[in-house]
């Protein structure tokens, strides 16, 4: 087996890593204290062509743009123009969520065009392949699973999800406590199907030792994945949930003994009065494992903007203490995202992660809000235009109509609140 | 003196008025209680043309949705479509800002399409005769302000923004706190002009009693304006803001032994860690008044995507007791909205109170969330359709690729997580 040295276990050594010296420097906090947190699987490394990645405690929250292939959209070249303009906004990674053509080859080609660490979901291959091979999903081979997921991590996809804490278990919790909105994860529901059909366990969770030699060889990082996430706020943090949760903390644990890093993943669906509960939950559970959630969306009234829905459960959860937002486009619950629903769908992330990284009090976040805050007292409109996180927009909407005066905006014109108000109360309430 | 009867002093009375029993079925609660409420101040009720419209504790987060005219864009026009796409997508109240052109003409234009309670900040009309008349702002007639504000009450607007806290000691104040933002409201910025530069009061704070005889005789209500809101999270929740907060407490309770309803207006900027400390501070020094809040922003590097920075403030506002959310759109802080920013703003704010009410508690708020995701569950896309907020952008991002199979959606096709996994769970799950 081939050996290289694991992130987890320099850290633990005592040892500060070139990956944490990088890190730490891109963060702007102390290295030792980043290693520490390495160590206690507190931070965890994405590696991707030389570039590392931090994610977890005290460092910026971190976004993910999920992009690739659907059985109804399958056009390689549209899935890279999505990782670039993904890219473009400032996401943090990319997941090819790829479920048709050839899947290895969009895999390849995604990992070798993107400038970002990639992930992946190996068991949407496992089982596809079942289907087109054996007819079936239920059909599908232990063996594959594995192998399929060593295939990934030898292209050098930096995380992959694992639906590890989906055990017989939970889902006997899942039929004592049945909720409404059934199984939305697409992992879930074919390790589910398999399970049920075949009366065995989930060779992710029966095999953990398994998985785990693999992301040893290769360090890659566990996402395990919450296949039993509600699919809609009527079965927020319920009984199946956090079942799986529960597993998730113990497999945590084992996988940090074996010196694999993990994330935790998590909802989904959550009220905005639940949001910190699950943050705090899946702290204390899974040991302050990073934690990585999927919007959260607070309401299900308003599919084509569930980037705003998402924005406001991402916010907040970046605040009380998720690591890593995984973005939703206008086009969840609805289609495919387009090119258009990509850049939405980080912008919206990315501003969710901002205002929770200033919640959080993440050191000197505020520094380009008090340059643009400044820019604006001064009306510096070039100057606004660069901080923007969208300087297109900004192009557009700043001349959406005839702009008389430079100086000002359309909107107040000459009636500017700052540059009456400058000329009578001088400069000497601007310190 | 024309004498109608006040619901503040109806209700003080005891008596159920025939606006409350109306406000309390639309809001499914007791109109007794109701009553009391809008007895003690913590509702008020807004009238338009035989309508009303309850605000305040308990009953559902209002948005409003500001219009009307700039000196750089003036079209009528344009202004009522504005209006028009403001109520499709829900607004319960608009304010039109109009700041050029026939302002008259306009305001009665607008109170006369709406179907929902209009507001208006008067102080804007007096300060622009001022200029077209006199030459220059501070040349502004104190009676003039009043002659104005009644004539807007005589149209029938329904509230009014008026800037009455923003006196000489919270000018001091602000001069003895440096803050970098300065001065973005313009009612505020109209007044600070005329105050230096008149050495003189503020007219609607010395003749508040004025003010108040003007309520009492259309039982106008009162949004007691912040002037002094920062404009940027770097002054957030500085002492001039609270100054000013400090003044209209005293304000709302002379207000109420008049028996003038109150709302009280607040900020603006807010990072996402003070928003909970704003609404608390509002409902302490205010007496529980209705707060009504601008956004509220809780990051400044995203112009252009203002609505969903306030989407998140708005929220969580809303979430910890805020009554009524100013929209923002994408516009601002870059020119006056056009029909589609009007339309973004619109849908984001709801989503925002929406997500707020849930948090709140608002009695069978979340049944149409719950109507969804059983829709989801059984794929009746009709029907997620009619729940929508925006049934348009459902259509058109369902049909964004070709839709092979009308079963599901393009983004996982064939291997819906829902459709496979009933197969294999049952309807033992759902209940």
């Amino acid at each position: 087996m081939k050996s290289i040295m694991l992130e987890k276990d320099i850290a633990k050594k005592g040892i500060v890593s070139g990956a944490v010296k990088k890190i730490a420097k891109e963060e702007d906090i102390n290295p030792e204290e980043l290693a520490k947190k390495v160590a206690e699987g507190k931070v965890i490394i994405l590696k991707h062509r030389g570039k590392y990645l931090g994610v977890g405690e005290g460092t910026k929250t971190k976004v993910n743009a999920n992009i690739g292939t659907s059985p109804e959209v399958c056009d390689i070249s549209l899935e890279i123009e999505k990782l670039k303009i993904a890219e473009k906004y400032g996401t943090d990674t990319v997941m090819d969520l790829s479920t048709s053509g050839d899947i290895d080859k969009i895999r390849k080609k995604i990992i070798e065009k993107s400038n970002v660490p990639v992930g992946t979901v190996p068991i949407y291959q496992a089982a596809i392949e079942a289907i087109h091979k054996k007819g079936a999903i239920i059909k599908m081979d232990e063996d594959k699973i594995f192998e399929i997921i060593e295939k990934h991590a030898q292209d050098g996809v930096s995380f992959i999800t694992v639906h590890c804490g989906l055990n017989l278990k939970s889902i006997e919790r899942l039929r004592k406590n049945p909720r409404k909105s059934l199984v939305v994860s697409r992992g879930g529901a074919f390790l589910i199907s398999w399970m049920i059909s075949n009366e065995k366990e989930n060779p992710l969770y029966k095999n953990y030792d398994r998985l785990l030699e693999i992301a040893k060889k290769y360090d890659l990082v566990l996402s395990l994945g919450d296949g039993l996430r509600p699919g809609g706020i009527i079965d927020s943090t319920d009984s199946a949930q956090i079942e799986e949760l529960l597993t998730l903390g113990e497999l945590t644990k084992y996988a940090w003994e074996n010196n694999v890093q993990v994330i935790i993943e998590g909802p989904g669906h959550i009220p905005i009065n639940e949001i910190e509960t699950n943050v705090q939950l899946e702290k204390k559970i899974c040991h302050n494992a990073p934690f990585y959630v999927l919007g959260p969306i607070v309401c299900d009234i308003a599919p084509g903007y569930d980037h705003i829905t998402s924005a406001i459960g991402g916010a907040i959860a970046a605040w009380k203490g998720a690591d890593f937002l995984c973005y939703v486009t206008p086009s969840e619950h609805l289609s495919l995202p387009g090119i258009e629903e990509v850049k939405e769908g980080v912008i919206a992330a990315k501003i969710a992660a901002h205002a929770g990284d200033i919640g959080k009090g993440i050191k000197n976040i505020k520094e380009l809000d008090f340059s643009m805050d400044i820019a604006r007292t001064e009306r510096r409109w070039e100057e606004e235009m660069k901080i923007a996180l969208d300087k297109e927009k900004f192009k557009k909407l700043r001349n959406k109509f005839p702009l008389k005066n430079k100086d000002v905006c359309t909107m107040c014109g000459k009636y500017c609140a700052i540059k009456i108000v400058k000329k009578y109360l001088g400069t000497k309430v601007i310190c």
